[in-house]
């Protein structure tokens, strides 16, 4: 195997009650990558389309992350790297981390698979970590091993897969316009009020005692965010009418993906999601902002040869 | 059944990471409670052994439970409610939760079981509050419900009961030194930094998804507590040296069982548990305050009839 090309789903993070340490992995949504083997060492970006990243190594996600997996093996070959980005940046559905996870799962199956998945997660953070200023897992976790994912802690990483119903779909608002992650970690407060910080860990609590036992009016009422949404729902315009919606329309469960701006719905079943995302669509409408609408099952598998 | 006699066990509360949301169920140590119909309508204190509480029944922990299950159905019938104290007063191993809990489990049945036990929570937690001065769920939950419990949110209180692995014990050293809860609140800070409490998140749900995986591994390293503890630890001589004696001797993990002060290890099967007794019994002997020592299974049933 010489050449592999390569699926690199989306993600969302946060899932409101676990800021910076859940995430889950949509289908159907994702990059495209192709990862050849080339006679001559080193890591060369060959190609990239859509969007304007920088084709040089050191500067870009996947270049970094791709260095860090080859750097830890040494291999005797090189490889070529095409990045075909259909996950806009800034979008809050993980593009940055579908780049550093499908490279290096990439170069992995091409070197015959020296690490697990779980390996994987931490070569795929350093390439996150040129994007967002800082290493975080809460996306690339899930990009990488599918389904639900929880970032127990780092030093050491400890990343824990956890199971989940198998009716449940996202639906995911994806507002045209963009908001960095540096912007939406600047407008959180350093601290947060101990009576706030136990019902946000009661209801993480709540919220994976419910994947496991696939109670999913436990996950709705789990599904709540008391420490971050107060404070980034205002770099997201239409935010709480919309949230309101999905709520109204049945959804298990509304919020913020990732750093926004995309707005993401949990619902039990494809008829749910799909009158979900009919009804935040419609409310979307009035704000006058252009935007994308997706609707897909929890990815068990993550990224993946295609 | 006109007369029964309860085990209303001991609990351990917060477990590192669940400060104010966790909680579990101990076997073995608990106090002993009669109830008994009474044609005259009405609640009676009868006799109170093992400790110096008031038999008016509206200052009485278990007095005021009683009035709240009583007050919901109006009986025909009073009840006679004898209590035999073994856990003793400011433990922080749930003595008034099991006064609490065992007058409302004990009366429900008496009435041929009209509440669920979770609906019992309710009951006895208004009993829990005139010994901590608010409401709170996390001792009298385990209690009632047995096995580890998780007090997800108030308004409407939203209790669930966590599967757990078989083979876990629990150690627990109480230091013969009183620290009422109202003081160990007072020590604790308003505000709580956000990468604290995200550590403290990531812990709790690595800790509930090691209870319902069976990872032994998982639950130790999520056994930390970065919030609550630093505060805390101030109030129990020789807390850090116990600790430090039960990880050394292979605990799971270890710290402040509820407001203190008593210190607990968890521990997976009864030779670790013996020997990780052993070894905090033999670190606290240095202290020179006298404690008394509980090896114990997690109590899966609650609160019983004997």
């Amino acid at each position: 195997m010489n050449e592999i090309k390569i699926f690199c789903p989306a993600t969302i993070a946060n899932l409101n009650c676990g800021f910076d340490v859940l995430g889950l992995c949509l289908e159907g949504i994702g990059d495209e990558m192709i990862i050849r083997k080339a006679t001559e060492k080193g890591l060369r970006i060959t190609k990239i389309t859509g969007a304007d990243l920088p084709l040089d190594v050191e500067k870009n996600v996947a270049g970094v992350a791709a260095l860090a997996i080859v750097n830890a093996i040494n291999p005797d070959c090189g490889f070529e790297i095409e990045i075909h980005k259909k996950i806009k940046a800034g979008s809050g559905i993980g593009s940055s981390s579908a780049s550093a996870a499908g490279v290096v799962f990439g170069i992995n199956e091409l070197l015959g698979k020296p690490f697990t998945r779980h390996e994987l997660v931490d070569f795929a953070m350093k390439g996150e970590a040129l994007a967002s200023g800082c290493e975080h897992a809460d996306n690339v976790a899930p990009c990488v091993l599918g389904g639900f994912t929880l970032v127990r802690g780092y030093n050491p990483l400890d990343v824990i897969k956890i199971q989940s119903p198998s009716e449940l779909y996202a639906v995911v608002l994806h507002p045209q316009i963009e908001v960095k992650t540096s912007d939406s970690r600047a407008v959180l407060p350093n601290t947060v009020a101990l009576k706030d910080a136990i019902t946000q860990w009661g209801n993480l609590g709540g919220f994976i005692a419910g994947l496991y036992t696939g109670n999913y009016s436990l996950l709705g009422r789990s599904l709540q965010d008391v420490v971050i949404e107060p404070y980034r729902q205002k770099l997201i315009p239409g935010f709480e009418n919309v949230k309101n919606a999905a709520l109204d329309a049945g959804a298990l469960g509304s919020g913020i993906s990732g750093a926004g701006p995309s707005i993401f719905a949990l619902c039990k079943g494809q008829d749910k999601a799909e009158k979900v995302a009919y009804a935040m669509s419609s409310s979307y409408l009035e704000v006058g902002i252009a935007f994308d609408m997706h609707i897909s099952k929890i990815n068990d598998e993550g990224v993946k040869i295609i």
